[in-house]
């Protein structure tokens, strides 16, 4: 069974845990804690040298770094990549948008104050963080007035990335009042069957070959 | 034929322009000066919504940002992307892992320093992406320990998103004395036939039907 080192309170690890519950995959979860330096200790960094969470160890024992790259692993082949060439390529470039103008904002916020509760501490880099929020979340809304998704249509890896750290922006200090469309968006995915919140455990796996033989 | 709004200097718009030469591809190159605001103005958001370059057009007419994705919407199905499943993903990985580590702090430590000409006004900025980009960097070296390229073999879109800012790091103020295997890794991907320079223009396509009929 795939193993995966993750944190629960990770939007990024969240990302596995939530595709892994859609597709039924089975994931051995072994439970780390950053903010306790337990990923920089020299057996983590052994397997994840750039000492990030998630982390998948495959059934052949080599290892998977990057919430983006472990999602297209699981999930290729599957509904949640677009047969489409250029929908696929789309789908990427909301992946990567996610990567870089929300979670390094959004994300690194949220841990400033709802995981170390230090909003005090960290007040200067949360208002710099503020401006590059906020313009990604109005990318979001604006990409939303003509699609139902990212890209659109069936639900893709890009709505799981996104729904990652976008689902709690507020406890980053992101409120989403101004963005209606994106909390259309938020209640589509959560509605979604095969849905599973952030913290709650995952299930026993059921449709994963069904899925990975389509 | 495929239109791309890029600029010259921009290590993101000339991962796009390295493989397009590798693969032959014929692109209408369209000039673009960011540092002037011209990825600003209301036609250019019209079509690229978050404001970015690289910008690729298809002959279909739409739209595809991130150089990530439109490398791998050039990419794929020729040999830049491994046909293995796992190593696909291990190269996404090191894609992702150049946004998130490499081009936040590289990128925009050159920016400010060799586009802008402004390290004295970005002073405390470029001092705080200094740990980080060294640490992106010193992974890199520490995968080379075992491996030729990233993720190695063949070279893969990984390779040319990690040259496009890595082999101009010491315009950031990046030197690479301390980093032989990424030294020895810039000539063999420079050294690689059909590679060009950042500021060399993109020559007549060759290869491109033979490469995507692979």
């Amino acid at each position: 069974m795939p193993r995966l080192w993750g944190q629960e309170a990770s939007g990024n690890c969240y990302k596995v845990k939530l595709l892994a519950s859609h597709l039924g995959v089975p994931l051995e979860w072994v439970r780390i804690d950053v903010t306790k330096g337990e990923s920089r200790t020299p057996e983590f960094l052994a397997m994840s040298p750039a000492g990030q969470v998630p982390l998948l160890r495959g059934d052949d024992g080599s290892f998977l770094a990057e919430s983006g790259a472990i999602l297209w692993y699981l999930g290729q082949g599957t509904t949640f990549v677009p047969p489409d060439k250029l929908a696929a390529a789309r789908m990427l470039q909301w992946m990567f948008f996610e990567q870089y103008r929300v979670e390094p904002n959004i994300a690194t916020s949220r841990y400033w104050i709802h995981l170390l509760n230090a909003p005090e501490r960290f007040a200067a880099q949360i208002a710099a963080k503020r401006d590059p929020g906020l313009a990604a979340l109005a990318v979001m809304e604006s990409h939303l007035a003509h699609a139902d998704g990212f890209p659109g249509g069936a639900l893709s890896l890009a709505d799981i990335a996104l729904y990652g750290y976008v689902h709690c922006a507020p406890e980053g200090g992101f409120a989403l009042d101004g963005f209606p469309r994106i909390r259309a968006w938020i209640a589509r995915v959560a509605g979604t069957p095969g849905h599973i919140g952030m913290h709650e455990p995952l299930r026993a796996p059921a449709r994963y070959l069904e899925a990975v033989a389509r």
